[in-house]
Protein backbone atom coordinates (compact mmCIF):
# COMPACT_ATOMS: atom_id res chain seq x y z
CA UNK A 1 0.00 0.00 0.00
CA UNK A 2 1.43 2.93 -0.78
CA UNK A 3 2.20 5.38 2.68
CA UNK A 4 0.16 8.67 2.97
CA UNK A 5 2.27 11.68 2.70
CA UNK A 6 2.65 14.70 4.53
CA UNK A 7 -0.01 17.02 2.58
CA UNK A 8 0.82 20.45 3.08
CA UNK A 9 1.61 22.21 0.33
CA UNK A 10 -0.81 25.00 -1.32
CA UNK A 11 -1.92 21.70 -3.83
CA UNK A 12 -2.39 19.37 -0.64
CA UNK A 13 -0.46 16.93 -1.87
CA UNK A 14 2.80 16.07 -4.16
CA UNK A 15 0.52 14.04 -6.14
CA UNK A 16 -2.56 17.17 -6.62
CA UNK A 17 0.87 19.05 -7.50
CA UNK A 18 1.24 17.03 -10.29
CA UNK A 19 -2.17 17.01 -11.35
CA UNK A 20 -2.55 20.24 -11.40
CA UNK A 21 0.26 20.66 -13.92
CA UNK A 22 -0.98 17.62 -16.47
CA UNK A 23 -4.26 17.18 -15.01
CA UNK A 24 -5.91 18.55 -18.22
CA UNK A 25 -7.85 17.16 -21.04
CA UNK A 26 -4.88 17.05 -23.46
CA UNK A 27 -2.28 17.81 -21.59
CA UNK A 28 -0.54 14.15 -21.22
CA UNK A 29 -0.69 13.70 -24.72
CA UNK A 30 0.40 17.00 -25.76
CA UNK A 31 3.35 16.57 -23.30
CA UNK A 32 3.97 13.36 -24.63
CA UNK A 33 4.07 14.13 -28.52
CA UNK A 34 6.92 17.25 -27.20
CA UNK A 35 8.81 14.50 -26.00
CA UNK A 36 8.69 12.64 -28.74
CA UNK A 37 9.80 16.01 -31.10
CA UNK A 38 12.06 18.30 -30.19
CA UNK A 39 9.58 20.85 -31.31
CA UNK A 40 6.40 21.36 -33.19
CA UNK A 41 4.51 24.30 -35.08
CA UNK A 42 0.68 24.49 -33.82
CA UNK A 43 -0.68 23.18 -36.98
CA UNK A 44 1.84 19.69 -36.66
CA UNK A 45 0.49 19.41 -32.99
CA UNK A 46 -3.33 19.62 -33.82
CA UNK A 47 -2.60 16.76 -36.77
CA UNK A 48 -0.77 14.68 -34.26
CA UNK A 49 -3.96 14.51 -31.85
CA UNK A 50 -7.05 12.92 -32.38
CA UNK A 51 -9.87 14.93 -31.38
CA UNK A 52 -8.42 18.48 -30.26
CA UNK A 53 -10.02 21.40 -30.73
CA UNK A 54 -8.04 24.33 -31.98
CA UNK A 55 -9.58 26.24 -29.02
CA UNK A 56 -8.82 23.38 -26.83
CA UNK A 57 -5.52 23.09 -28.04
CA UNK A 58 -4.76 26.73 -27.42
CA UNK A 59 -6.27 26.86 -23.80
CA UNK A 60 -4.38 23.69 -23.04
CA UNK A 61 -1.00 24.48 -24.46
CA UNK A 62 -1.08 28.40 -22.43
CA UNK A 63 -1.62 26.65 -19.58
CA UNK A 64 1.19 24.68 -20.05
CA UNK A 65 3.25 27.51 -20.75
CA UNK A 66 1.97 29.50 -17.64
CA UNK A 67 3.32 26.27 -16.12
CA UNK A 68 6.43 26.36 -17.72
CA UNK A 69 6.21 23.07 -19.08
CA UNK A 70 6.09 24.27 -22.41
CA UNK A 71 7.68 27.13 -24.33
CA UNK A 72 6.45 29.47 -27.20
CA UNK A 73 9.00 30.50 -29.44
CA UNK A 74 7.52 33.08 -32.32
CA UNK A 75 9.94 33.34 -35.75
CA UNK A 76 9.94 37.07 -37.35
CA UNK A 77 9.01 35.37 -40.70
CA UNK A 78 5.91 36.41 -42.83
CA UNK A 79 3.47 34.07 -42.14
CA UNK A 80 4.72 34.06 -38.65
CA UNK A 81 6.48 30.85 -37.29
CA UNK A 82 5.26 29.54 -33.59
CA UNK A 83 7.20 26.08 -32.70
CA UNK A 84 6.30 25.05 -29.35
CA UNK A 85 8.63 22.75 -26.94
CA UNK A 86 9.38 21.45 -23.62
CA UNK A 87 11.38 23.06 -21.44
CA UNK A 88 13.98 21.13 -19.75
CA UNK A 89 11.30 21.57 -16.43
CA UNK A 90 8.63 20.07 -18.72
CA UNK A 91 11.19 17.61 -20.04
CA UNK A 92 11.39 16.15 -16.10
CA UNK A 93 7.76 14.96 -16.68
CA UNK A 94 9.34 12.01 -19.04
CA UNK A 95 8.94 9.37 -16.20
CA UNK A 96 5.57 9.77 -15.92
CA UNK A 97 4.85 9.69 -19.38
CA UNK A 98 6.83 6.34 -19.47
CA UNK A 99 5.38 4.69 -16.84
CA UNK A 100 1.85 5.69 -18.74
CA UNK A 101 3.19 4.30 -21.67
CA UNK A 102 4.32 1.08 -20.63
CA UNK A 103 1.11 0.54 -18.60
CA UNK A 104 -0.67 1.03 -21.34
CA UNK A 105 1.30 -1.45 -23.46
CA UNK A 106 0.40 -3.97 -21.22
CA UNK A 107 -3.01 -3.82 -20.39
CA UNK A 108 -4.14 -2.45 -24.13
CA UNK A 109 -6.20 -5.68 -24.74
CA UNK A 110 -8.38 -5.30 -21.28
CA UNK A 111 -9.03 -1.58 -22.21
CA UNK A 112 -9.79 -2.05 -25.65
CA UNK A 113 -12.36 -4.73 -24.08
CA UNK A 114 -13.57 -2.22 -22.12
CA UNK B 1 13.62 11.75 -26.84
CA UNK B 2 10.92 9.44 -26.30
CA UNK B 3 11.12 7.22 -29.69
CA UNK B 4 7.78 6.75 -31.39
CA UNK B 5 5.74 3.43 -30.73
CA UNK B 6 4.25 1.55 -33.29
CA UNK B 7 0.18 2.79 -32.55
CA UNK B 8 -2.40 -0.02 -33.88
CA UNK B 9 -4.46 -0.26 -31.24
CA UNK B 10 -7.98 1.02 -31.06
CA UNK B 11 -6.64 3.88 -28.92
CA UNK B 12 -4.22 4.82 -30.80
CA UNK B 13 -1.18 4.46 -29.00
CA UNK B 14 -0.38 3.00 -25.25
CA UNK B 15 -0.24 6.51 -23.71
CA UNK B 16 -3.90 6.94 -25.40
CA UNK B 17 -4.84 3.59 -23.81
CA UNK B 18 -4.01 4.42 -20.23
CA UNK B 19 -5.68 8.10 -20.83
CA UNK B 20 -9.07 6.71 -21.54
CA UNK B 21 -8.72 4.65 -18.02
CA UNK B 22 -6.84 7.47 -15.65
CA UNK B 23 -7.60 10.54 -17.76
CA UNK B 24 -10.99 11.71 -16.74
CA UNK B 25 -10.68 15.36 -13.98
CA UNK B 26 -10.31 13.52 -10.71
CA UNK B 27 -9.54 9.89 -11.44
CA UNK B 28 -6.12 9.93 -10.50
CA UNK B 29 -6.52 11.34 -7.14
CA UNK B 30 -9.75 8.54 -6.26
CA UNK B 31 -6.97 5.79 -7.79
CA UNK B 32 -4.35 7.25 -5.54
CA UNK B 33 -6.51 7.37 -2.69
CA UNK B 34 -7.66 4.10 -2.85
CA UNK B 35 -3.80 2.87 -3.13
CA UNK B 36 -3.28 4.54 0.08
CA UNK B 37 -6.57 2.63 1.60
CA UNK B 38 -7.66 -0.73 1.04
CA UNK B 39 -11.21 0.65 0.36
CA UNK B 40 -13.34 3.67 1.25
CA UNK B 41 -16.64 4.05 1.66
CA UNK B 42 -18.50 6.37 -0.59
CA UNK B 43 -18.98 9.50 1.69
CA UNK B 44 -14.95 8.44 3.13
CA UNK B 45 -14.06 8.99 -0.68
CA UNK B 46 -15.53 12.19 -0.89
CA UNK B 47 -13.93 13.95 2.12
CA UNK B 48 -10.56 12.89 1.04
CA UNK B 49 -11.03 14.64 -2.66
CA UNK B 50 -11.18 18.76 -2.38
CA UNK B 51 -13.61 19.56 -4.50
CA UNK B 52 -15.56 16.95 -5.95
CA UNK B 53 -19.22 17.00 -6.22
CA UNK B 54 -21.41 13.98 -5.14
CA UNK B 55 -22.15 14.00 -9.00
CA UNK B 56 -19.03 13.79 -10.64
CA UNK B 57 -17.51 11.27 -7.52
CA UNK B 58 -20.55 9.24 -8.42
CA UNK B 59 -20.04 9.29 -12.17
CA UNK B 60 -15.95 8.76 -12.39
CA UNK B 61 -16.36 5.63 -9.81
CA UNK B 62 -18.98 3.84 -12.46
CA UNK B 63 -16.16 4.87 -15.28
CA UNK B 64 -13.33 3.00 -13.23
CA UNK B 65 -15.83 -0.35 -12.32
CA UNK B 66 -16.50 -0.26 -16.23
CA UNK B 67 -12.74 0.24 -16.63
CA UNK B 68 -12.35 -2.88 -14.10
CA UNK B 69 -9.86 -0.54 -12.40
CA UNK B 70 -12.53 -0.52 -8.73
CA UNK B 71 -14.87 -2.52 -7.35
CA UNK B 72 -17.57 -1.70 -5.55
CA UNK B 73 -19.05 -3.76 -2.70
CA UNK B 74 -22.60 -3.32 -1.22
CA UNK B 75 -23.31 -5.11 2.17
CA UNK B 76 -26.46 -5.86 3.14
CA UNK B 77 -26.82 -3.82 5.86
CA UNK B 78 -29.27 -0.77 6.67
CA UNK B 79 -28.49 1.28 5.50
CA UNK B 80 -26.72 -0.29 3.03
CA UNK B 81 -23.19 -0.17 3.35
CA UNK B 82 -21.14 0.29 0.36
CA UNK B 83 -17.63 0.25 -0.37
CA UNK B 84 -15.33 0.87 -3.25
CA UNK B 85 -11.34 -0.41 -3.49
CA UNK B 86 -8.97 -1.38 -5.77
CA UNK B 87 -9.11 -4.58 -8.08
CA UNK B 88 -5.41 -6.40 -8.39
CA UNK B 89 -6.06 -4.73 -12.00
CA UNK B 90 -6.02 -0.72 -10.60
CA UNK B 91 -3.38 -1.52 -8.34
CA UNK B 92 -1.25 -2.26 -11.26
CA UNK B 93 -1.64 1.82 -11.91
CA UNK B 94 0.55 1.98 -8.82
CA UNK B 95 3.94 2.93 -10.65
CA UNK B 96 2.45 5.84 -12.54
CA UNK B 97 0.99 7.20 -9.32
CA UNK B 98 4.19 6.92 -7.86
CA UNK B 99 5.96 8.83 -10.49
CA UNK B 100 3.48 11.27 -10.10
CA UNK B 101 3.69 11.45 -6.93
CA UNK B 102 7.87 12.07 -7.25
CA UNK B 103 7.39 14.15 -9.51
CA UNK B 104 4.74 16.50 -7.24
CA UNK B 105 6.98 16.66 -4.45
CA UNK B 106 10.08 17.33 -6.30
CA UNK B 107 8.21 20.51 -7.98
CA UNK B 108 5.67 21.83 -5.69
CA UNK B 109 7.64 24.89 -4.95
CA UNK B 110 7.80 26.03 -8.76
CA UNK B 111 4.19 24.59 -9.01
CA UNK B 112 3.21 26.42 -6.18
CA UNK B 113 4.67 29.95 -7.75
CA UNK B 114 3.27 29.50 -10.92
Amino acid sequence: MVAENKCDGPFGCAVGATLSVIGGRWKPVIIFKLLQNDFLRFGALRKEIDGVTQRMLTQQLRELEGDQIVTRKVYAEVPPRVEYSLTPYGRSLEPIMLAMREWGAEHMNVVSEG
